[in-house]
């Protein structure tokens, strides 16, 4: 397996788009994936009870109709807490996909990020998907414009590809993601639409998908506020030719290995990213008792506030993760942990069974200012281990959410 | 009942103090609240595995011995993550102070508040008890001394007092608290002392104060962290003279009434000056299916750093608040959700079975610009109601927690 070049279009027979369709005031809105063939597809969900239109609508097609398209995705506008007429503003834009690409309004997949509580503006976004359909493309640029039509708040497009070998034919997964604020994902994330020419059955995809975003997606959070259009979408088309996956077979297990190298890449790219972050801020649990305490511990930590602002602050305030660890819900013995901060700066232990190691400051403080900066916890109970991404928590937070709406 | 001047000094008997001991800079540091004759002490502490030094001396003390005596208490340090060592400092400052009141060093409880990790300066701390003992007063000006030598990041000291009459004598309880950050207790809160007059068995003491602080001090938070320190102590020497209360009498519903309302203002009082915080934001929840759904739904809105961000921004951005709702875990129909913001300017309802009413957008930031601000959901699922503080997120939370320690 190795990476590549490009995102939603890198595998073959998918086309993509982006374009500024009004919805917004000046930045692009507006994005199409679509593939030449029908797909299987899989999808995970807000586990939020306030479920967005689309993401009920795209419930429907994943779970009860065999194949799906295309995906028409909107920014700036939720199409959440709309009642009946939002869920009928989903069928209208499938419908319309549907008419111009000559297919069902259940192959057409929708997706909406922005303001919750809005209607979206439906003949906009009908005259954007008129727009998009003739200008679909297979090209790199074609699959960075619609990755930069899907962002809000974000600041950097999130896309990544990779090949590899199935039954000698070449294998191509590529994605992009769009999420920085509302990001704590229960089931999987933000927004985040997944491309691969993979043979694979539609039930062997949602298998791989569902267990991947345990790991990948619901390992990170800006915020712990868990949205309500939270959204995976993985398409596979077949066309790479290779040998049908319906069991977990060897290429299944090389399937999932590249699906989670890319979920990886596009989750940290997200906590990254997280609304006015300053740093990745990475925490990594090993000799835990079990994974999944390994995993409540690792995300007791990224998204503690005080931790957040003290990685702001390149504050190797220590006592915070502990005290995190400790509120976590997970029992252990705080006189046995040993905590180290690493970064491209160097690494540096900072205590040792419980009580500091006498660390230098100012070697933690260098460590601590790098643009990507890892907390390892050493818990000594088992052989368990989890990472968890978030970001620090800095003025910028703060100011985007304070008149996000203005 | 009625409400008096004063805090921990304000019952019969009791005798406080605070003042600089050079373990801060320049602000004082120490506090000491002592009984003239042996107390019943009821106590609640962290839930955090990771429990600092004097949490566990003084559960020792409430959980084993029958009576305390005094409280010494310093901030600037936790004594939190410092081993046998932190601990042994535990019992040196209780020695000091029973050496001089001429007690068990098993009567004296300790509490510390400020930087984790560090040991105490135990020196100065055993030279702060012997300043202190001989200052002690039953002034109302003591209780504030102390009340201000506990605070480390609050900006204003905390306190309250309120009379009742049992049996024909007249009770009094009287409290101080400090808390800024790191509040979101789960027991109790950060540090919390509560004295009294009233004649009260130690069993009937524990059971009114673990239930008062299920509705009180744990339906706050400023930022998600629960502490290391979280401690409350409730002191009861007696001397009212009021016929002991032994049972769930009539006498001791109108105790925990009385303790409810000292120990709810309180627990505001920490809300409303959580660290950078311009505003109290509480959230009522009613009409809930039961009480234990209410709470979880109230404490969800007013951890939601979105939401807080948005309070702080005066945007009416409910969006935010059904989406806190809806991931608290709780189940209910998003569709039949009223909700409602509340201040001293008025009241306005913004959503109405859970979409947009078309309020006045002026008119709710006009609600939302004053210092105490509630937001209402009803959930129509009950009739059970709860209600939790919490604060606004700001640029000066980021800065405190930035550089804490510096």
């Amino acid at each position: 397996m190795k990476e590549i070049n490009g995102g939603v279009t890198a595998a073959k027979g998918f086309k993509a788009i982006g374009i500024f369709a009004g919805i917004k005031k000046d930045r692009k809105d507006m994005a199409m994936v679509a593939s030449d063939v029908p797909c299987v597809c899989a999808g995970t969900f807000t586990t939020n009870v306030v479920k967005a239109a689309p993401v009920k609508w795209d419930q429907d097609v994943v779970y009860h109709y065999p194949t799906a398209k295309a995906v028409v995705v909107n920014s700036g506008v939720a199409n959440a807490c709309t009642g009946e007429e939002g869920y009928g503003y989903c069928r209208d834009t499938a419908a319309k996909a549907a008419e111009l690409l000559g297919v069902s309004e259940h192959e057409i997949l929708v997706a909406s990020t922005g303001v919750i509580g809005r209607q979206i503006p439906i003949d906009l976004i009908k005259k954007g998907v008129e727009t998009m359909v003739p200008m679909l493309s297979d090209s790199t640029q074609a699959g960075t414009l619609a990755a930069e039509a899907i962002m809000t708040t974000d600041t950097v497009k999130k896309e990544v590809a990779v090949e590899l070998t199935l039954g000698g034919k070449t294998v191509t997964i590529g994605g992009m993601c769009k999420g920085s604020g509302m990001i704590h994902p229960n089931m999987c994330t933000m927004l985040g639409f997944v491309t691969t020419d993979a043979a694979i059955s539609k039930e062997m995809l949602q298998k791989a998908l569902s267990a991947d975003i345990q790991d990948t997606f619901n390992m990170i959070s800006v915020d712990g506020d868990t949205s309500t259009n939270d959204t995976v979408l993985l398409l596979a088309n077949g066309m790479a030719g290779n040998p049908e996956i319906t069991e977990e077979n060897e290429d299944y297990q090389a399937f999932a290995k590249a699906l989670n190298y890319v979920n990886t890449i596009l989750a940290k790219k997200m906590a990254g990213d997280g609304e006015g972050a300053t740093a990745l801020f990475e925490c990594k649990v090993v000799n835990a008792a079990s994974k999944a305490e390994a995993k409540i511990l690792a995300k007791s930590v990224i998204t503690s506030s005080l931790t957040k602002a003290a990685i702001f602050g390149h504050d190797a305030n220590w006592g915070r993760i502990l005290c995190a660890l400790g509120y976590s819900g997970v029992q252990f013995d705080p006189e046995k942990v040993d905590l180290y901060f690493e970064s491209a700066a160097g690494k540096i232990q900072i205590i040792e069974n419980g009580v500091d190691t006498g660390y230098s400051e100012e070697e933690a403080t260098k460590i601590l200012s790098e643009k990507e900066v890892t907390a390892i916890a050493d818990m000594k109970m088992g052989e368990a281990a989890a990472t968890a991404w978030g970001c620090d928590l800095t003025y910028d937070y703060v100011k985007i959410n304070a008149d996000y709406r203005s």
